[in-house]
Parts: C-alpha cells; sequence; structure tokens
C-alpha cells in the first residue's frame, strides 16, 4: 500500500452501515466511536429500519448519503452483506471494513472489491483504531499512545488494548484483519513502518499467510526502531488444533515462526500480559546489551526468589567481580551480601539512599548489563509519609543513573501504584507489581537480536534426479563430503568398483527413499566377496535396479548429527540441524533456521543445541570439527533453496569427527512428491 | 508445642520493648499492632528513651510493668538484645519475639530463653500475627481470612500478605520464624493443623533443618484437610547461592524439594504470586480429580491461547466425544468449534445464556475434570449495563454447576473487578485477569495428590564390609540380580571360578571405588586364559588384592538405567532412578523420591523419565522388564534405608532387558567416607 493516509487510516469521510441504538450490538459502538472522529470528518450512520441512533436520525440506504462515503463499515446480517458492498463500490467507496461474520464466500466478496477499485478488511473482523487521525470504528475504548496492534483474532487485539489501558499504555492504532480476505496481516504490519506515533508494535497471529513477506516487514519495522512483539499459539496440539480450525489455514510449527522470530529480529510471547509487559518496558527504556543482570533488594528472600526466576526468564545472574562487590558492600550492615543476588540485609531500610547508592556503583561499573530491584522500593513512601520526599529523591536518582550509563533498570514493587511507582514510570525505570512480570519483561527484552537479511533468490528450477546417488551428488557438489563409492548393478560391476574402494563396504540399494526399513542397506561387509553375496541377495529381494557400493566411515569418537532442509508453506526455505542416532526422537534436541544460512548462522545453529558440549571437547576429549559441521549446514541450506526442484532434503547420520564431517546418508524429495 | 493456646497464639498479656513514635520504625508499628488486641489483652509498651507512642506514656523498662508480661516482643539494637531477654526471663515471660536484626550468638541467646523455661521466635524475624486472637506484632495491616503464612523471609511473607490482600484473600495467621534459632518453622507450621480458621497453609521456606520432619507435619495439614503450598527457591545457581548465604544452611536441591512436596501431599511453586494464585483457587473451590480440562471461550483466538498456557501448565487438553461436541454445538452459530478448545464464535454475545448452556453440558458430561473458562465473560455488564442481570443470571449457573457436579470452572476474564467478577467469586468460580495465572492455579491445583506414609525406621547400625564384592552382596541381599561372579587373587583361583562362570568375562578391582578410571575393569575377555593374562597385568599394575572374575551380560535390546540412593542431611533417605549411557549426564533425565519406596511408588519414577518411552515397547520392540526395573528401584531404596551405615549406593549401569534386570556395577559409600 501507499504511505499517502489511504481509507484505512484518514478517510475525509466514513459511512457507518447497521448503525445501531441498542448499545449490545457493534453498530452502536461503531456509530459512537465514528462520531468521536467527527471534528475531522464526514460521518453517516446507516439503518434500513430508522430510530435514532446516537441523537441522530440515521440514513435509510446508503443511495440517501449527500456524498459517496471514502470509507464503509458494515455490521449487518451477512445474508444482506452483497448488496451493502455492491452499493458502496457503486458510490466509488475506497475502502470497505467488514464487521460481519458468517458470509458465504469471502474471497469472492473480496475479489469484487478489488474489481471495484477498493480494499476490504475483513470480514469477521473487529475494525480498527487510529489515534493519529482520530479514526475509531471497533468496539471498547481506546486511549492514544504508541503501542500498535494488528491481530488476526479481534478479541485478542481488544484483550491487548485492554491490558495496555491497565498498564497505562496507549495504543497509537489498532488493527483487526479478520478473515484477511483482501488486506493482509502483512500489510497492516506494514503500514506501522510510517505511522510515526508507533513506537513499539504488536502482532498476534495464528497462520502467516505469505510469512516470508511477514519476515521482510517486521524486518523494516526493526529497522526503522520499532520493536515487534509477536503472540501466536501452537505450542500444543489444542493450540494448533484450535488455529488450525479458527483460521482455516494450516499453521506453522512454533519452532518455524521462533526462526522466522529471530530472522526478522522480533520476539515471540505466549499470552497479551506477556505483550503489554514487554510494551511497557519497550516504552520505556532501552533493551539490554548482554544478559548480565544484577539483582538488588533489601530481603534475601526475596532477592533469591527473583534469582531464580531472572534465571528462568533467560539471563545471567552472575557474582560480581570483588571489587566491585567491596564497594557496595561498604556502608551496609555486616549481614549484607553482595554477590549477585545483593542483599541489603536493612541496609534499604535504614537508609533509603542505599538503593540508589547501589544502583549507581552498578550502573557505572561495566558489569551488568541491567539491575532489577525488587520488593518493598516503591512502598516506603506510601507506608510512611514520612519517607515519601526521600523516596522519590531516590526514583530520580535511578532514572538519572539510567539517562547516564544507557544501563536499564527495572523494578519490582510490593505497590502497585505508589506515587513511587508512578514517579519510576515517569523516569524511565518500568515497574512491575511481581517478579515474574519484572523478570519476563526483562528477559524477553533481551532476546532481541539484529535481524538477519533473507536472500529472495528461490532458487533454479533445473530437475533434479531420483535415488540415492543423485541426492548425494547433488548434495556433493555443495561441498559435502560423503565416502567414497560406486554405482554397481551385479557382481562385475561390484568387484571392479570394489578393486578402488576401501573396505568395510556398505551395499544400499540406490533406488529405495526408505532403505534400511526395505532391507536395503547392509553396512560392515568386511570384503568384496561378502559385499557380492549381500549385492546378490539384494536382487533376489528387492530386484534389479542401481545399487551403491560404499566405503564405510571407521573412525572412531565420532557424534551422529542430523541435517535436514525444506521448504515451509508460508515461511520457504527451512534448515534444520539436530542430535542424530537412536534417541534423536525421543530427546527432540533439534534446531531450526529460515535458509539458506551461512557458515556463522549455521555455528549459532549448533550452540543451540543440548548436545553441542558433546561437539565440543566432551570430557576432556578433542573437540570434534564443529566448523567443518556448520558449513555442511549451510551448503544444505543452499542446495535446497537454490533448487525449486528439492522439497526436502535430509542427511541422517552425519558422523562428526575430529577430522572433519562425513555424511553417510542422504534422503532428497522432489517437489511434488513430499512425504505425507 | 501443647494445643492449649500458647504465649505466640493468645498470651494475656504482652509487652512492646522498643515501642517508637516514628512511623519509620518497626516499633512504631509493633506498638500500634499489639494495642489493636487490647480489648482481648494487657498491652504494655517499653521504651528507655520516654516520649509518647500512639498516645500512651510508655514504661521506661520491663522492671516497671504492673504484672510480668507473658510474650514480649523486642525491637532494640543487638547490643541491647541479652538484658532485655534477661530482664523478661526473670520476671517469667513464657515467650519472645525477637525483631532485632545482628546478634552476635543466636543460639546461645536461644539456649538461655529455652533454660529460663520461655520460648523465642526469631530473632530478625518479622513477628507474628493471628487473626483469631486479634495478635498482632507485625509491620502493616491484615486482613483477617483463612490463609495461614509460615515464612523463613519476613520481607516475602509480608510481599504475601501484600498480594493476598490485593486478591481479597485474608490472613489467618502470619509467623516470620527469622533465623530459626529456637522455633523452627516446622514447629510453626505444626500450630497450623488446630488453628480453626487456617483452610490454607502457604511456606516460604529456603532451607529444611528437620525436612523429614516437615513432610511429616505438612502431611499431618494435607489430612487435615488443608492444602499447603511450597514457595522455595534454589531453581537457579544465584538462587541456591542466595538462600545458602542468607540461611546460612546448606539448601538442599529442589529435586529433593519436589520429591519431598509429593511425600508430603504439598506443591511447590516458585513465586509470591503463584501462591496467592493458587491460594485464590483452593479457598473457592474443589481440586480437579484429573487433568481432563474444556476451554470455552467466545474467540477462537482466546482459545487458542489458553490451550496453549493450559497445556503448559500440565493439564490436558483433549478432544471431546463426538456426542457431547455435537449436543454443545447445537445452538450455537455454523462456525463454532466444539472440538476443544471451545469456540463459540460469537454463540456467547448473541445470547449470554449459551455460556452456562455450554459448561452444563461439560460439567455434567463426566468427560472433563475442570473448565476453563475465557475471554470477554465478566465485562458484559461492565460495557453494556443492559446486559448485567442476565450476565449475573449466568454467574449464578455458573456456580450452581460447579456446586452439582464438583466438577471446578475457573474462569479468566478481560475485567479485573466487575460485579459479575466479583460475583463469580461468591459463588465459588476463581476468577483471574490474565489466562496464564487462571491456567497456573489451575494446573497446580491439579498437582496436589495424597501424601506418601513416610516409615520411620531408620535402619540397623551393624557394619557393612568394603568393596566391589560387599556392596554386590548387600543389594543382592534385597533382590537385585548380578551377573555371576566370584573372588579371585590369582591365576589358581581365577581358573577355578572360571570353570564355574560363562565367559565372556569382566574382571575388576574389588577394592577401587572408581575402578573404571583407574583400569580396575576389563571386559569382554573370551576365555579363562584371557582372563588370567588380565588379572596378572591388573596384579602387576594394582597390587595384590581381592579381584572379581564376573560372567558378562551379552544380552542384546537392553536400555542402560542408573539407581541411586543416599542419605539427604535434611529429608534422609533418597533414592534416584534416570538415564544411563554416555550423554545421562547431559540430558539430566533423572527423578528422585524420599525413600524408602515401595514397587508402586517406583513405577510412578520410571514413567516420569522422559526415556520411559525406551523401556516400554520403543519403536515396536517387545517392552522391557519395567517391572523388575521397579522392584530394583524399591530394592535398593530399602537397603539404604535400611543400613545406617551406608551413606550412598549406586548402581550404574544397571541393564534392562526383556527378560529381567541386572546390575552390572556397585559403588557403595560408607557413612563417614561420604564423596565430597
Amino acid at each position: 500500500m501507499s504511505t499517502e493516509p489511504g481509507p484505512f487510516t484518514d478517510p475525509a469521510s466514513v459511512a457507518v452501515v447497521g448503525a445501531s441504538a441498542d448499545p449490545a450490538k457493534w453498530g452502536h459502538w461503531l456509530a459512537r466511536g465514528a462520531l468521536a472522529g467527527e471534528d475531522r470528518r464526514r460521518v453517516y450512520l446507516v439503518n434500513s429500519r430508522g430510530g435514532a441512533v446516537a441523537g441522530r436520525v440515521p440514513y435509510a440506504s446508503l443511495d440517501d448519503l449527500p456524498e459517496p462515503p471514502e470509507l464503509v463499515v458494515f455490521s449487518v446480517p451477512a445474508s444482506a452483506v452483497p448488496e451493502v458492498v455492491d452499493k458502496a463500490l457503486e458510490l466509488g467507496a475506497r475502502g470497505l471494513v467488514g464487521i460481519s461474520a458468517g458470509i458465504e464466500d469471502d474471497y469472492e466478496l473480496a475479489r469484487r472489491v478489488r474489481a471495484g477499485g477498493a480494499r476490504l478488511l475483513g470480514p469477521a473482523c473487529l475494525g480498527l483504531f487510529d489515534a493519529e487521525t482520530q479514526l475509531e470504528l471497533a468496539w471498547g475504548q481506546f486511549e492514544p499512545g504508541a503501542l500498535g496492534i494488528v491481530s488476526q483474532s479481534g478479541q485478542v487485539g481488544l484483550e491487548l488494548a485492554g491490558l495496555a489501558a491497565s498498564a497505562g499504555i496507549g495504543v497509537s492504532r489498532f488493527v483487526s484483519v479478520g478473515r484477511q480476505a483482501d488486506l493482509t496481516l502483512e500489510e497492516m504490519v506494514g503500514e506501522l513502518v510510517e505511522h510515526e506515533s508507533t513506537r513499539v508494535v504488536a502482532i498476534y497471529a495464528e497462520s502467516f499467510g505469505d510469512g516470508r513477506e511477514l519476515v521482510r516487514t517486521i524486518t523494516r519495522l526493526t529497522e526503522a526502531g520499532k520493536p515487534v512483539v509477536v503472540l501466536t499459539v501452537g505450542e500444543s496440539d489444542a493450540g494448533r488444533t484450535a488455529a488450525r480450525s479458527h483460521t482455516g489455514a494450516l499453521t506453522s510449527s512454533l519452532d518455524v515462526v521462533d526462526a522466522a522470530c529471530r530472522a526478522s529480529g522480533s520476539v515471540r510471547v505466549r499470552t497479551p500480559a506477556e505483550v503489554i509487559d514487554l510494551a511497557r518496558y519497550l516504552l520505556l527504556t532501552t533493551r539490554p546489551k548482554g544478559k548480565r543482570v544484577a539483582i538488588v533488594g533489601d530481603s534475601g528472600g526475596q532477592g533469591a526468589v527473583a534469582a531464580d526466576v531472572t534465571a528462568r526468564a533467560g539471563l545471567r545472574v552472575t557474582p560480581l567481580p570483588a571489587v566491585l562487590a567491596a564497594r557496595i558492600e561498604a556502608g551496609l550492615p555486616d549481614a549484607a551480601n553482595s554477590v549477585n543476588p545483593i542483599d541489603l540485609a536493612g541496609g534499604g531500610e535504614q537508609d533509603l539512599r542505599s538503593y540508589a547508592r547501589v544502583v549507581r556503583e552498578l550502573t557505572g561499573s561495566g558489569e551488568v548489563d541491567a539491575v532489577l530491584l525488587t520488593g518493598y522500593f516503591g512502598s516506603y513512601g506510601e507506608d510512611t509519609p514520612t519517607l515519601r520526599e526521600t523516596e522519590l529523591g531516590v526514583v530520580a536518582e535511578l532514572g538519572f543513573a539510567v539517562h547516564r550509563t544507557g544501563i536499564p533498570v527495572v523494578v519490582h514493587s510490593m505497590s502497585a501504584d505508589s506515587d513511587a511507582v508512578r514517579a519510576l514510570r515517569d523516569c524511565g525505570v518500568p515497574t512491575y507489581h511481581t517478579v515474574e512480570a519484572a523478570a519476563g519483561a526483562l528477559g524477553t527484552a533481551a532476546q532481541f537480536a539484529p535481524p538477519c537479511p533473507l536472500p529472495l533468490v528461490w532458487g533454479s528450477a533445473a530437475p533434479v534426479g531420483e535415488g540415492y546417488l543423485a541426492a548425494r551428488d547433488l548434495v556433493a557438489s555443495a561441498g559435502v563430503r560423503f565416502p567414497a563409492g560406486a554405482a554397481v548393478t551385479d557382481r562385475e560391476s561390484l568387484l571392479a568398483a570394489a578393486e578402488r574402494l576401501r573396505p568395510p563396504y556398505a551395499v544400499k540399494a540406490d533406488f529405495l527413499a526408505h532403505k534400511s526399513e526395505a532391507g536395503g542397506v547392509v553396512l560392515g561387509l568386511t570384503d568384496a566377496m561378502s559385499a557380492v553375496w549381500t549385492l546378490e541377495d539384494m536382487l533376489h529381494e528387492l530386484g534389479p535396479g542401481r545399487y551403491v557400493l560404499e566405503e564405510m566411515d571407521t573412525r572412531e569418537h565420532t557424534v551422529e548429527i542430523i541435517i535436514g532442509a525444506r521448504r515451509d508453506p508460508a515461511f520457504g526455505p527451512l534448515v534444520m540441524v539436530g542430535a542424530g542416532g537412536t534417541d534423536a526422537e525421543l530427546q527432540r534436541d533439534t534446531t531450526i533456521e529460515l535458509g539458506p544460512v551461512d557458515t556463522e548462522r549455521a555455528m549459532t545453529m549448533l550452540r543451540r543445541l543440548r548436545c553441542y558440549p558433546l561437539l565440543d571437547g566432551w570430557r576432556g576429549r578433542e573437540p570434534l570439527d564443529v566448523k567443518a559441521l556448520a558449513e555442511t549446514v549451510a551448503a544444505v541450506s543452499s542446495v535446497l533453496a537454490g533448487c525449486a526442484a528439492v522439497a526436502e532434503i535430509e542427511l541422517n547420520p552425519v558422523r562428526v569427527g575430529a577430522d572433519g564431517v562425513i555424511a553417510v546418508d542422504a534422503l532428497l524429495t522432489r517437489a511434488g512428491e513430499e512425504r505425507t
């Protein structure tokens, strides 16, 4: 969409079709909301059954309007929708917002709208709101602010807006995209790049139509300095099923969505409350540059609880250097502990300024990336009015420490809403009533990382061959090492090949996708004659065709890894690496990234694996060739991304030794032949 | 302690030493609180510096009181404490509460107090509160209610009380145990068994002095129908370190605490907010009898989010039977989905009574153990006054459905505090403002299980022998199978033993604790002569002594398991079972239980292992002998519990096959020889 304010941002006129006097009806809230923007645009209420609405006599039909409306929002029974839409198009409306649900053929309706030169939001959406232009076409009331919300579920969007209001966070723009029959989530998210008052973006999505495009759009927001928080579902079977039946679309698995978030520099959260806790953080202060957190409390117990919760949030609560610790302890009671969590041990209560002094030491030390203050701070002045001024003074010092150093400070306060708590927020210190909310927001804020550019290349359409050798050759052409091997069809060709190859041998049926299960793989053949007999058995059992005589990887101290790549319908090429071997399935120790990836990114994937220590000098053994493994992952990802004819590649196992990586099996699925 | 109301429950008189006019001082709050109970008991304020406190002229010294006080609470500088305590004892006080911190020798003070016929709470505690007797000797104000709080950290206790007040939950009794120099956490928890108004108990503990006794005390509370929620720390290194340095005591690892919770029928949570969310649940409704949850919402998005969060809370959101699903769908819009989560798809908004009808169907079906309602319900009447009465009618129906069927209903409402939300709580339906709080409380409530009686037997003090064979024999005497083997010392005794044993053989140095590392184990010896040569090598390298010639377990398709047992300083005998083999250390797939366990309990341990599917017919293979494995676990736990001379037993690996279990190594550590 163009960057000109369009009909969905700042229309000159709006018509509400289905305006209602009944406050239990959507048509009532749409009318009320539209009229709230009457200073800026002309608003027409339409209701065929007459009766005053919000003190106005509605028009009986769109035909009766004094001018063609630029934007038409309709909340009428599904059966009445086609007529309303046709009339609106006929009059020349440029935008339509469909609240109505249950319309029989959404996509046909959308086609008509586009053919009529207009665009459609919804149907079955819960409207939109834009604080900049006083455009309010939704249920409830919105406080203007800096949080942009685009939601595939209207109710989740409204829950976000409601929680935002409770948290004192206003909304800059709210868009419920409904069925996305025409305008997509990606498009509506894209509009926020240049939407000036939007500083943080929250997205709720259940399915990802053009996921690759959404990744690019979020990347643009990220690069514009607007952090994006993605709320999605699918962690559980029930959540996945629900999303699928709700949107009618196949959902991508959550690890793919996580990969998309990493690629676009956004983060994923699980609940609306997590979105708002994080939004509060992002709107008030800078993100930590690392994961080292110092915890400060006047109570050892609260410090210990905070330490556990903070570690659980993915942050590191590491001991402080002795010099810093000593500086912190000076002036605190003997019982104080500066290891981290730092326990002021009553030193805060004895002198509130201890909080400021300790936080100043920490933010100025270069040793921590953030400070979490936990416990009673924020409640002193509330419980003891004589302490109010001192506490507010400390608040100002905390704000100044953050401002001066760029090290964020987050507060968990036993007071939900004291003067001090409000003052903390006013000076850029996010404050939360529970320690898990404070640590959770800080932990998620620390997850933001720069986006990773996604190449546009979609690869050649050249056909690829069938069978194991073809798969081997294709992957080997990208630099992946396999054991030496040769095609054989009978005793003679096998004996000839055996002269060039070193035992022990493996014999494999080239033409079987699932060779092992079908008896098409025999390993550990110590000499050429055993290989001949094996081949002859296979020829008898599996029939004539191409077989492969292959050397075996006989290295000791190797670790088995699985590498895969496939094309996701929404997000395009993906690459996966994980623990191989027998209990790989049980341990589910795998990680995925949008492909293609380079060696460096492949290396970050490996480091995420639980089995990574096995690769990196486990129990004093020689480190394995992790670099070659990363290169193999990168190579597999490029092969898939570069060949449109390949749907899926799986190398399993890939044997990693100290002297390199050898793939000992390869399975390639061609486009159109996907496994079901 | 006796069940008579003692000095810490309902003293006839209280003296506050250190009463202060300064509202920033503890002495001020103690005085105010004590005076609030003046209708019931005589209250004396003592302050050596004079000046009116709360409108009273304080006594200059305990000596000046008109009678000996039954309970003395003191908040004075540490240096003044011994004098106050001696004076109180001299006057005949029966109880002392020490707020003062920094006292040099707590334990000497406690000894003096006990010698004087009194008891001491604290020092360094934050006081106590009892709603039944208007005994209020703590900071802040407490609302009377049904939650009993016993906390090792005063501030965490106060945070619990504060969150409880925000949640509309009152406190029956609050005890901050401080340094537990005399009265222990276990004792103060035990007082709640017969404390009538206490219906739910929250404990915050960082260390577990007599953990076994605490388990018995919690079991008594559980059996008295008072569920217990345990908040503790130690999930992270920082949390463990903090707890240790705060309490000065070694902390038990969290998996041991979890085992203690299982043994006592209590549950563990991570944060104060989780305690209060769960307390709200427990005070309002019954615990679910199973883990099957139906989720109901008017929005597919909110239902999907709830499904994920509910599954994450350890509950099961499984599809409903077709007949039930059909009954639910009748009368709902076409778009409605009754798979679970159930999406009313606007059917709730069209007719609020749909909520009641669907919940009635679910609670009456026998197919679910709980219902979670998520989304807009609770907000209708607030936003649209014309819907208020209907919504309250639905609330009453929900309450009645719970009452009639015993199936709990929990509500996540977008409204934090509407009339409907309050009405829900009034009729036994716990209501939360976030879906994670609702699902979290329900999930934790579903974790309660009956306590498991802990035998009192501490075992014989008979000495146990040293070395591998002695360990084998001791464990084998409890029924654990080992490969056949015999002690050998030289060529002749080995050859004689080999005649009776079947190759392949293993030769092991009996006298080495870490045999493998020291070259004291050689496996896979195919005949007697290889065994002889091996023995002779070992005699040369390791010196003369007792060696063992052993058969080897040559069965195929076995899984390696580790079984261990040890004595925890706080919780006594423990038994552990986990995945063995090379990456056991990496995968940390182990589970622990307070011992001894019987076979049935050992079986529940096995089912908790991630590797359990490997034992139970993995990929169509024959199921392994899980029952024999459970018997082995139980046997190991009994051996440890029964022999006071044994500090630790480790069988690693234990090889589980389809035809039984064979332990192929055993390591026994004797008491006093613990590994460091």
